[in-house]
């Protein structure tokens, strides 16, 4: 199964079409070694700067998790893009 | 089942628990209204560069993957990092 089944099979029962939606999804799995602190907390903003440069964002329709679980953190934006009607 | 679940599912029967790796999943639900071409292909690369601020990555550790079905694509990235036994 790709990443790529289940983001569908997340997405199956959720979905309004008439809604663009962009998930951005960050994971890292750390070696036991690493006893440096995770960076995902530091992301998002710059994960949301670099899709700006493509696609208007309003900063109001973005959702951030961040979950932690042993050596495996992973980092979920869910943005609710403006319609293209609402775009000049 | 939260994203989180699907990740560690996805990841269970390939973990290598000696290396560390990072997935970034850019996954994109276009309007049916939406007739602007995909911007996903553009994006790996300043992906890449935002996570390179806070972590090395050997630009050769990485695979790129990107799919579209009817308006749904996904952009995954698939980085093994180098271990923290080989930072300086």
């Amino acid at each position: 199964m790709s990443i790529f089944d289940l983001i569908r099979f997340k997405n199956k029962n959720s979905a309004t079409t008439a809604k663009e939606r962009l998930q951005i999804v960050v994971s890292h799995q750390r070696s036991e070694q690493n006893q440096q602190p995770d960076f995902l907390p530091h992301l998002h903003k710059e994960l949301v700067e670099v899709v700006s440069k493509y696609t208007d964002i309003d900063k109001e329709q973005i959702q951030v998790e961040l979950q932690n679980e042993g050596d495996f953190s992973v980092l979920e934006l869910n943005i609710t893009l403006p319609s293209t009607a609402d775009l000049t």
